[in-house]
């Protein structure tokens, strides 16, 4: 897999949209993090991505763009991750801004650098959600088929349980990682330091970290550590 | 690929909702077609369906269900192809259907025998345009971008051009099977004898008759022979 992404433990997600210093930046990307991925909700433009590219540029660590807007495809990332939103009930966040995007460059798109992302949003709070108009009422059955379809039916490469500002049901994200053989499980949410950090890497396959980046840093460093313990 | 479906040149459509004798059926199936499959837009059923396969099972051509309607699985078919409407309006039939059905059978599903199919609903007066409530205001390039996001992102074995009802610009359909160098590309639609079967055929992968079954059937077994020359 690419990047051997089967084997990514922790990951932290940037977003073009929120300030960061150098500072911080830098222990980011000097932390033993398995990958960098670049992406949010809102406000995500091309000039903010290709300026955050280029800062994460100077360090080793592979840098993934996750595509929310096709006006923001920057080349250049170790590989690009392509969100389809399960249980989005606007049909864009599913299909349509990939179709766009693929009407726009898929003639010169390299495909093996692309991998879809079965997202699943939990939060029905959350910037994600509002923005696909999520169905978040979902019973654990649902989730459970929807994982099932991201891995067989659109053969995603990860299936993505998106708590987004809140920490999930770790006894749901266990289960859905026992469904899973062929897709790896990407847990997001709430993961505010390494007490969080260590519950969720025992539950998915793969633990990212966002807002704790910008509200404590510190606190955020502190879950690569936890994850490998 | 299942069933050998990559050497498949030509289909029936049977629509478990219309009537077909015993005899028409029987030359259906001793044609020399590459496979039967059961499909269709509105009134099929559990019964209808399981009536239709049992007649078609005496005969030992590949049966295939097209599941429509998630009370219509019905065990028993060689294979089971799962349509992805990706210009549908409506999320039914892009997830919501397939979610459904996952949700009821996804842990004793076989999932070797299911195969998604990327379809797009090319004539805005069909049945199916009509209740996926596609988007059929489709540029070339639109077209393209649908065959390429239904192969590259969504891994479809198969990528189905549906006309259903009209006959469609082959030039469109050779430009479609060009781009694809994974996926197999079906087509459908207004093929009523030899000479459009033939036509079909040499810009298709694989061409599926349905209406002539029932409007000209002793066209629509000519069919067969037109593709084979």
């Amino acid at each position: 897999m690419h990047l051997r992404m089967d084997q990514w433990k922790h990951a932290f997600k940037l977003d073009p949209d929120r300030d960061l210093s150098d500072d911080a930046l830098e222990k980011i990307c000097l932390s033993g993090t398995d990958a960098v991925m670049v992406g949010g909700s809102t406000g995500v433009t091309f000039d903010n991505t290709v300026d955050l590219l280029a800062r994460i540029r100077r360090y080793e660590v592979p840098c993934v763009l996750e595509v929310s807007n096709r006006e923001a495809i920057v080349p250049g990332f170790d590989l690009f991750m392509i969100p389809i939103v399960l249980n989005a009930k606007n049909t864009d966040w599913i299909v349509g801004q990939q179709h766009g995007a693929i009407k726009e460059y898929g003639a010169i798109l390299d495909w093996k650098q692309m991998m879809t992302e079965g997202y699943i949003i939990m939060n029905g709070n959350s910037a994600v959600a509002n923005v696909t108009e999520a169905d978040v009422k979902l019973s654990l059955k649902d989730v459970e088929a929807y994982a099932r379809l991201a891995e067989h039916l659109f053969r995603c490469p990860v299936v993505y349980l998106e708590y987004s500002g809140i920490f999930g049901d770790m006894e749901w994200v266990r289960r859905i990682r026992g469904l899973l053989s062929e897709s790896r499980l990407f847990y997001g949410g709430g993961i505010d330091g390494p007490d969080k950090a260590r519950e969720a890497a025992q539950a998915a396959h793969t633990i990212v970290v966002g807002n704790a980046v910008y509200n404590d840093l510190e606190q955020a460093l502190a879950t690569v550590k936890a994850v490998r313990e």
